[in-house]
């Protein structure tokens, strides 16, 4: 297996993915191939002065660099050899199994919809985030981002994703799916809510469990919360934020821990034809360490070919 | 000054709504009242259990008894003579200067667009929520469930009566408003946010700081959080879930302390003739305590007066 890594994507690349790097290969099978793809200078001497040395490293050169704030439609037909459009086109030849990057979200975004697309059938495809839950385990949040406006038939296609995901790559059996919504009874919420709650209850293709509220994103009732990506996007920030402020209050708590973003690695990008996780962009050489298994992980489970499969008939 | 309570409205009435009751009343002037409002010889029993006695409490007999899972509006219009309707008559006739309730939260909204009724010139009036800001004050998010789905003139009147309340009934000057989105750009977002963002920036009416995220929720960013009542509603859940954690976890800290609902009192509908404080179901004595004392401090600030001139401007 091959992952491709975005080596100058992030706040604190090249060092913290280099860094980042050099942790995960670590993990990998002897036949793993891990591809930093950067300016090749800048990649050599940082995994020289990290005493990163591993045959199974690749470098794959790429020239130009999107930066954070670029608009992402315009990086990514402008700067075809920057390491983004440069890993998507690797993903796209099956030359790599996977792809990840903590650069530009939006050019990740915009780049896996232009080069590797949609997985036909999929309306529109999302962003997954991650929530500890309480029992132990992960839940999972879609969309978080990628999709401000929704129509309900899109909230029905994450459910079911969503679902997928939980149950290949978190082995969730019969993941439970919730609503995200202000209440429980099915007549609540915006029009959008409503609507996407009978296309929930008339079929039986997930296992829905109703609406849930702001206070069950943490506990047991769902494992799957379908959401548009505004909402989802506030779920995570706050959720984030929670973390901070217990870390900066220095208390140390076995659960509040796996807030941390670190943990969790990224967001995969769900709905396309391929492996592509997102990290945040302030990742740590943990934080990256964490989005190349979390990427390797997806690869080996090969998600998406279950997703076309399921998509086409 | 006059405030009633409805003796009868909580997951807990009517011990938890007497003992509030007789907690408040030891707060207020000699000249004030409280009026308790429900079943006079259940009330007249309970007072006596709990050994209260106070010149400055009044009871008014209402017979019916709205519950918590009642249809809101048939409720209201059935059940004339229950705590939830009585109240409101006594607001509209100016009988008191201010009415609150933990009971059926739609019942309450209904019964105050049905009786006192918005003020002229504000398209909806919304219900107010309080998050503990990590500065020491509170922050208001304005809608927190009223009105799921909103127009972008609606988002932009919470931020005028958002902005009032902090600045009169919380003492902040110049209020920083900011509006809820997944991005700080002003093109980020739903439809809804992005048209929304362009109201607030076109005209100067309130100190328009521009789009703040979720992760901006308790930092000092904004004072007062605009956006849709279903937005408001997963957020104030969601930071209600974080306290419930926190506690359950038995971590003490001072911040998160004020997380505490009980704390906060009750969440105001703002933008109707009259002064109306909502409190939470499950509201505890203490809770009842600090929602009829937030009742008051509405009263005594008649911040509806205030709002009424301005819309009629």
């Amino acid at each position: 297996m091959k992952i491709a890594v975005d080596a100058m994507g992030g706040d604190f690349a090249p060092d913290a993915t280099i860094q980042g790097a050099g942790l995960a290969v670590k993990q990998f099978a002897e036949e793993d191939r891990l591809v930093l793809i950067g300016i090749e200078d800048v990649v050599r001497q940082k995994l020289e002065q990290f005493n990163i040395s591993d045959d199974r490293i690749e470098i794959l050169h790429a020239p130009d660099v999107i930066d954070m704030g670029e608009h992402p439609t315009r990086a990514i037909s402008q700067k075809q050899n920057a390491s983004i459009p440069v890993g998507f086109r690797l993903l796209k030849s099956r030359e790599v199994q996977g792809f990840c990057s903590a650069g530009n979200t939006g050019a990740m975004h915009v780049g896996a919809m232009f080069s590797i697309k949609a997985i036909e059938g999929v309306i529109r495809p999302g962003i997954a985030g991650f929530v500890p839950k309480e029992n132990g385990g992960f839940g999972i949040i879609m969309d978080v981002g990628a999709n401000a406006d929704c129509k309900p038939d899109v909230l029905f296609q994450f459910g079911e994703i969503g679902s997928m995901y939980a149950n290949r790559v978190l082995g969730i059996d019969e993941p439970k799916v919730g609503l995200m919504n202000l209440g429980e009874e099915e007549q609540k919420g915006t029009l959008l809510m409503q609507a996407a709650h009978q296309l929930f209850k008339i079929t039986n293709k997930v296992n829905f469990i109703g609406n849930i509220e702001g206070c069950d994103v943490f506990n047991d009732k769902a494992d799957v919360i379908v959401c548009d990506g505004f909402t989802g996007n506030v779920i995570l920030k706050l959720a984030e934020s929670f973390f901070d402020m217990i870390q900066s209050r220095k208390i140390r708590n076995e659960y509040f821990d796996r807030f941390n973003y670190e943990e969790i690695g990224g967001s995969p990008i769900l709905g396309v034809n391929g492996n592509v996780v997102i990290g945040h962009g302030k990742s740590s050489p943990k934080a990256i360490e964490n989005m190349i298994m979390l990427t390797h992980r997806m690869a080996e489970s090969n998600l998406y070919l279950t997703l076309k499969e399921y998509f086409t008939d």
